[in-house]
């Protein structure tokens, strides 16, 4: 499997996931006070927002993390797909924490399935990067070893972030929805490819013509 | 992240969400008297035309705008996924309004979150082109300077002409539908394109091996 | 736009239509004599089939006409657009068909349904071949005159095909679901594309580098 | 039809399919108890994670059979729609399980179903592997002769035990569903890919440039 055909199904699935959201958004029950009933979901827009960004954000990562090996296996092709599984789970909480905010009954229970799916997302991040880079199996030559280990930290911290954030889910659910746009806001300034972008502006003769330009963005 | 995957992820998001809309026209309550039933059910009908309209000419002025960039960077991704979620929010407040049209009960309000939807949208393409245009930051070189003028005027005038268009909302709910079409249809001869077109038809020699014939459409 | 682009989205288009066709599969009422219940559902399968089959066809077919085009133009754009909405339209009938089918009620307005989709997207594919070829406007230097006249003869022989089985609805709907199978199962063996297979089996040698193989299928 | 098209249509449904199965997971019919409601829906999680695991695996093995094939020709075309619409017409299964097992009535008849639409994809997937190696039709010219005897003994025994996974579906849901996860994990270690893999390692110099590298996953 090349990596072009592994990027092309993952971007498939995170924008098949992503447009499929709006499914998740909660029907009105009336249309005699729609004003009203429309007013009353808003939470469940609230949960849209956040899990588009959420999902977008994950698939400019993505995209970062695939700059950065050389070739893919098979191990790596599977870890990737539960990577896509969690992704493409998504919506699924994403409609019970709507619908249960927007209900006013449920929230903390569907706040934690919403923390636990993030959470094993986070892991299978992890798992992900310590496979392809553990022993610099899978990743590109020029990518600098001191690189390496800052990305593991923070795909380490990462895990530890979304797993706490399980925890706040059980105090309150407006406070958990409010910390996953948080993290989904720190992640859209990931460091790893700000790094490599600052690096990319001091190599930038040698790379233009190979692609890698990409890590600019 | 290179421009081709902004683009392919971007016109996957526009495939999904026109294929999408699908699910929002109103299904049947009644099998027994289903040749009525459905006539009833023709504002829902209505409302998909439109919105595939608007979803199908987006993409086409979505490739326009893209054609002229020589490059993205990380801000423009960011305001381009903005720019996606008010498209594939869109099946929503089109189901909204076709079901409310259909029942003859609050269509008013439906209109109007569709009409909100539709203003987000205009002044997420009007921040796009800033972003991008704005001291030529993302403009290709061969884009003309006063092209770059015009164009503003025209993404600006959408953010006027869709904000105004919520006024309709409040007013009538058939003639709201009826002016977003009326939008649509106008932006489907896109005057951006239409004079790169006039202009490319004259350097057509200088374009023909680069892929700037997509400039012809 | 380049043809690609257009070939593509177009593409997605189909694939995400045929794979929504699963959602309008009847799901059980009761879960208490599934066994029963699955099998009084079999009609809502069989609308299901022929969709499929008519979705994954018209691919095929959408792509031999594409071969035979040497660029796309903004009217063809739109022709394709207008086709394509009647594609991804297709699973709201096939879901009223099978269901009204299931229950046994409005079976006949469910078919004329059906049939009226169908009869506009045979329109659509007459007005995007005749708009491609009159005057050769958009047809490959190297598509032969006398095949153009047996294309267009086709698709004019499609339209009426297709407007009679409209008639056939109002008689009996599964004898209008079996024709729709036996149209398609025709199409799957197009005229156009074997006849052009067979020149390109002579020709192969000038083309075997320039994709035309594509012909030969 | 070029090979690259039939593949990219192919991914595109697999990826369309494997993202929609979440919208097969039962909603909780009341938020007043959640965490006891959405307890008592694992089996739906259940069958979820086992028909994503199917799906994934199938992608990965239907690049593998493609990239052994020289071209496609028409038949191979429909015979892969087949196919294809197994893939797409299992989330309907999987729905249907799922609330079975998670309500406790009808698991089996939902299980049989389950297992009647994988024996038609085994089928299908022995029906294309004998159509495109049969005489050696459209197989590659380096597929080694050997391995073809071998690949078409799998294609046979996997129709053989889907077959025979029928009957465990007639005696207990929850065991079906268990060995349907595990005939996915035995494919996830296909032996084609793999013996093609150990073959490939050896013959790397002659390959690196032409894509085979492929076959390393």
């Amino acid at each position: 499997m090349s990596k072009t055909r592994v990027e092309a199904f993952s971007d498939a699935v995170f924008a098949i996931a992503i447009t499929l959201l709006v499914l998740t958004v909660a029907q009105p029950h009336t249309y005699r006070n729609l004003a009203h009933e429309l007013a009353r979901q808003w939470p469940s827009l609230a949960a849209y927002i956040v899990s588009f960004a959420v999902i977008g954000i994950m698939w400019v990562n993505h995209h970062s993390v695939f700059t950065h090996l050389e070739h893919v296996d098979r191990g790596l092709l599977y870890i990737n797909l539960l990577l896509l599984m969690t992704i493409a789970f998504l919506p699924y909480p994403t409609g019970v924490l709507g619908q249960a905010l927007a209900k006013g009954q449920g929230t903390r229970p569907a706040a934690v399935l919403y923390g636990v799916v993030m959470a094993v997302n986070a892991c299978a991040w992890g798992w992900l990067w310590l496979y392809a880079s553990r022993h610099r199996r899978l990743l590109r030559a020029d990518f600098p070893e001191k690189e390496r280990a800052m990305a593991t930290l923070l795909f380490t911290w990462g895990v530890v972030a979304y797993t706490l954030s399980v925890g706040v889910a059980f105090i309150n659910a407006y406070a958990f929805l409010a910390l996953q746009g948080a993290l989904a806001a720190y992640y859209a300034f990931d460091p790893i490819s700000r790094r490599a972008a600052r690096r990319g502006q001091g190599e930038l003769a040698d790379h233009q013509t190979t692609g890698d330009s990409d890590l600019a963005v």
